[in-house]
């Protein structure tokens, strides 16, 4: 292993779905159209490129997203769905825990599913209905059961005991007027935990009985969270993320990063950034507005939400970090109005870099950037080798 | 196997540490500085791109820099650090021998370590001591033992036998103040290595026991030569090396390639390149100035090694060479005064290009070119294909 302990310090800043298309009327991107004069004067002296963040072609969710910036291989290190929902709702998974994204859904007198949505509860009927479930379940033995509220018919289960096995099949069927499906085991190795969720739902269909709308829950997503080699472990760093949304402090917190106090706001986010920040050589710094608006839909807003992080990049200098590493995890373009598979802007700001001095940060000015078109999961690399933190491989 | 047994000559001419980093007074690099007439005549017709030898961010030594030429995965293709010091010395190394970097030491009356480095002895002492051990030392039956002088207090120790075992710990404690570890070995396979290393360092203590200074050896680095495929296996190549320094020409001959007289200057480098050149199919040039004043730190004069390289181009155009190469092992910034991670200024010269009329050969200039950035390892593979020398990939 190259990595070595000593070097500079890092900061990572992540402009979610900051990669975009071009306007129609304009040609220009969110990010080109948008007024960076912070982020176009460190481009002119930093190493730019575009970053991939799966493979091309393939548009990808936050925790794979995530992944390769912290260098994991998102393919190799895959979240399954119900993990990633349990670190969504700030669930503090541990390593063997088994989670489960459950919908709330209406059954007819013949127990036939009538709604798979249960007429959408509002979130108040939701953490209703989950705190009834969460009093009255009873547990198989040795096994614990943590219901947790998501958004409207969406909650998560999560199991924990010793030896159990999420190689389950769903029991949502997918469509309406058919039963549930019975929990089964999809290897031999899952047959007693199969059990123990059907008891589980059994006693969860006893405990939702007498409601009106919500009387049954659908499991799907069902997986077991598998430990990651820690972030100190890879990089001899350490690490903490500062991040107002749980998903992105989650998948963080499975890398083995400290999570800093939680931010309201991307003023406080950069201000607690300055808190404590020589106690740690890697900063994960997570600004989430870009992607909203890019999946409203609404060009305009996700420029001024780019406008809005790089007011704050004077802040981030100030701190002197040795490497400063700007880029998203994914493209989310307006006009797509979701995550897209284009490459994401990258800039890294250090003193060994080859720029060019009429660079802006902005898709087609990174593209002719020294670094070309990086896999994600080689920024940290990158980054290690600009903080001085890599020995030389081989004589 | 794609490749055939005709096609085109090749000239790999490779600059050692090629790749800079621009001057902090013009913004340009050690190569965009320097005024190479020749180099930019031929990239306005060339294939420009820029080479990464290992990965993003990893600096490669010159043992992996140069087996990533030579189209060797350098992470599969592992020389280990022994082996590396004997070519260093020019040992022929054969597949088998177990090759151990030695240091000279001083021990006091109780065998504690008093000096790791034997008061850095000067190369002349330091080839003495090799050669009183060398006729002195009692080898153990069956093995074949090799000392030779490397710099100051570093020396090289091979042994040559039937199973030997590389699995064995260093004796060197790497402190002062503590005895010289017993030789142990790693994997159960290594035992007997183990005591074969013990009984040739009981031998040489007692050989130095009467020296004032340096009065022991340390071992460590201990590794074995496994063979690689040949360059001809591999290509179909009748290959030599023209290197002055036998560090190169042991890379080059580890992959099967035949050794040239060695030359005592770059002008000599090219005079014997033109001997006998119809004999050979790949002709690996090089030449190591760029390398050594990029870790001297001084710009100006890795510019001037460079524009000497330059003003020898011509002598290689005339030999008429069907595919000539041009590019590094790895970068050496004077900034840096280290081997670094940046990518590698590289040129393919055949009629078979897609060039930009206004290049040059330099670090942006060839960033633009039509290769981008390419794997070091797969430059043989282009290199081939523009000698005519790959077939059709399937039908």
């Amino acid at each position: 292993m190259l990595v070595q302990d000593e070097g500079g310090r890092i900061v990572l800043l992540v402009l979610d779905g900051l990669g975009g298309l071009p306007h129609l009327d304009t040609g220009l991107t969110e990010l080109e159209s948008a007024a960076t004069p912070n982020l176009d004067r460190l481009a002119r002296a930093a190493a730019l490129g575009m970053q991939l963040p799966v493979a091309h072609g393939v548009a990808p969710g936050s925790g794979p997203g995530h992944l390769s910036l912290f260098g994991y291989d998102p393919v190799k290190y895959n979240i399954g769905r119900g993990v990633l929902s349990a670190l969504g709702v700030g669930f503090a998974v541990k390593p063997g825990d088994v989670a489960i994204r459950l919908n709330f859904a209406s059954i007819d007198g013949d127990g036939r599913i009538t709604d798979r949505r249960a007429g959408r509860p509002s979130d108040e009927e939701n953490r209703r209905l989950v705190k009834k479930l969460q009093d009255n379940v009873r547990a198989p033995g040795g096994v614990q059961v943590f219901f947790e509220s998501e958004k409207e018919h969406r909650a998560v289960l999560v199991l924990r005991g010793r030896q159990l096995s999420a190689e389950l099949a769903d029991t949502d069927p997918q469509e309406e007027g058919v039963r549930p499906l019975p929990a089964k085991a999809l290897k031999p190795e899952a047959t007693e935990t199969a059990e123990l969720l059907q008891q589980i739902l059994d006693s969860a269909f006893e405990v939702l009985r007498d409601e009106k709308v919500a009387n049954a829950i659908l499991a799907r997503g069902i997986d077991a969270y598998h430990p990651f080699p820690t972030f100190f472990e890879r990089y001899m760093l350490r690490a903490r993320a500062i991040a107002k949304y749980p998903m992105y402090r989650g998948v963080a917190r499975l890398d083995g990063m400290d999570s800093a106090r939680v931010p309201d706001s991307d003023e406080e986010t950069v201000a607690i950034l300055a808190e404590d920040f020589d106690d740690y050589e890697f900063h994960f710094v997570h600004f989430k507005a870009m992607d909203s608006r890019g999946e409203d839909g609404d060009f305009e807003a996700k420029r001024k939400a780019i406008e809005a992080v790089d007011a704050l990049i004077p802040k981030v200098e100030a701190l002197k970090p040795d490497v400063l590493v700007v880029t998203g995890d994914h493209s989310t373009p307006s006009r797509l109005r979701a995550h897209s598979w284009h490459p994401v802007p990258l800039m890294i700001v250090s003193p060994w870099t080859r720029p060019q001095p009429d660079a802006t940060f902005g898709e087609r000015s990174c593209m002719r950037g020294e670094l070309g078109i990086v896999p994600g999961r080689e920024i940290m690399t990158l980054a290690l080798a600009h903080a001085g933190r890599l020995a030389k491989y081989g004589a």
